[in-house]
């Protein structure tokens, strides 16, 4: 019997930032508010809460202690209305969210019509959205382009975009206009994901795959793994079932950009203990044998 | 029995522009010289020599008389070496050549690796590549592209491409850098002419190609317009025989970027009398029954 954790799981670099920098401000500060649970891990946003972090849906809610901006960003309005509260902002928007922000800007400060490639209802789209002055459109397909030439095109991506959708609307694009500048904001952390998952899931009997219910991109992992063999999406090692085990030979595990290690060390002891394997527990994720 | 012209045919934009160049400054100056031929049709450069305008080969050959640099430029070099000269420059380069070099260079300083989507050894791309101070590359295919990332890629085009090619190009390179921006400088001038061409032939029962035997894209007609019918490729009038036309209903007509309307006008013409149309014959290109 064998158990093996995917090799790109957890924690992505973005979300691995924000939860520091909240864990780091809550040991300053006796009372800190995020507007919106700073990441779909249920299991996180108590443990913050117990260290004074508290879950805010409006900025209403506030009483003037420290906003935490969550990783995936904020629209300018509400930056400029926070702004205003004169509060302390502690911006955790992730690097790379706030590089397609940025982007987005600069291409239509230049004159560039702006084609952010995303999900228009996605909040980290909203607000790259919201920092665009000029003539912008939020497009899915090639078929959301709208049939006209625009003088500059400029393109940039929700950092979670599959790369062959950008490659789709490029194609089209590029017959739309005379000058076309990309700037490719996807963030490999998603795909990485999904690809260590596939490949684990096809070297294994059964999966586990660890992360908030609420956590879309955990779900993915698990739809994904779904394809090959029986599936378990947790949250926690409370759920594990001995029953699962039964005729296994290959364990894999795997978990969403928003699981914490601490969940992950959990669940892989939680099954050495069941089942009784020789290599005993660990102590930290980088000790459970990766794929 | 039918004649008729491809709707797009003759001089493209560039061309006339330099030959009125050419002939306005063959009216003020008695001595005159191109840097190679101004265009690949012997006849007009025959006609510019009788009016003092010579094609030199090299600037050795230059006695001082004013210079006209041809409609696909030249490199920065020559230019830097005429400007030394000084002698009066006639700058015929065609303009949408003139944006390709220009862009090619803007991309350059702006710190992109600039690729040029053409033939290495064709002048036009020789100039456009001699603008660029950083790192470059020459590419007709994708399997030409370097095997390695780019920080920042930049992308121009002989203004003779086709727009395939652009394309194949750009869906490799997409992968190869987080950065990526294409100026399409293509112009449709040859594309047109091609098309055209080829609908016609598809309607007829013979095709007369008139240009330059030395003429790239008055070659490129012929080899289209034979995959469908009998064609012929002449430069004047001189060369039609009347066997040509025995048992064909439909003639079509076609020209090159580089041929001159009173050519074309001369073959309508000689076709007219020679079977006796009684539509008569025509004193401008424009009167020729249009596809």
């Amino acid at each position: 019997m064998k158990i093996r954790i995917a090799k790109n799981s957890g924690f992505c670099f973005g979300v691995k930032r924000a939860i520091k920098m909240a864990m780091d401000k809550s040991e300053k500060y006796n009372k800190l508010s995020t507007l919106g649970p700073i990441i779909h891990n249920p299991q996180m946003v108590s443990k913050l809460e117990n260290q004074g972090v508290k879950s805010i849906e409006s900025l209403e809610e506030s009483s003037g202690e420290p906003i935490i901006i969550r990783s995936h960003g904020i629209t300018s309005s509400t930056y400029n209305q926070l702004h205003k509260m004169n509060v302390e902002i502690i911006d955790a928007t992730c690097p790379y969210v706030k590089n397609a922000q940025e982007s987005g800007a600069k291409l239509s400060k230049e004159g560039y019509t702006v084609f952010i490639v995303g999900s228009a209802n996605h909040p980290e789209v909203k607000a790259i959205s919201s920092y665009i002055d000029g003539e912008s459109y939020i497009v899915k397909t090639p078929e959301e382009i709208p049939k006209k030439n625009f003088s500059k095109i400029g393109v940039v991506c929700q950092t979670t975009q599959q790369f062959s959708k950008l490659e789709a609307i490029v194609q089209k694009l590029i017959h739309q206009s005379k000058e076309i500048r990309i700037i490719n904001t996807i963030c490999t952390a998603t795909t990485l994901r999904q690809e260590s998952t596939r490949k684990l899931a096809q070297d294994c009997d059964i999966m586990i795959v660890i992360g908030g219910k609420n956590s879309s991109n955990t779900k993915m992992l698990a739809v994904i793994s779904k394809e090959f063999i029986p599936t378990y999406h947790i949250e926690t090692e409370n759920e594990i079932k001995e029953k699962w085990f039964k005729n296994v030979e290959n364990i894999g595990l795997t978990a969403g950009a928003s699981t914490p290690d601490w969940i992950i060390t959990n669940v892989y002891n939680k099954i050495i203990n069941l089942l009784g394997f020789p290599s005993g527990t660990v102590n930290n994720v980088e000790d459970i044998p990766g794929y």
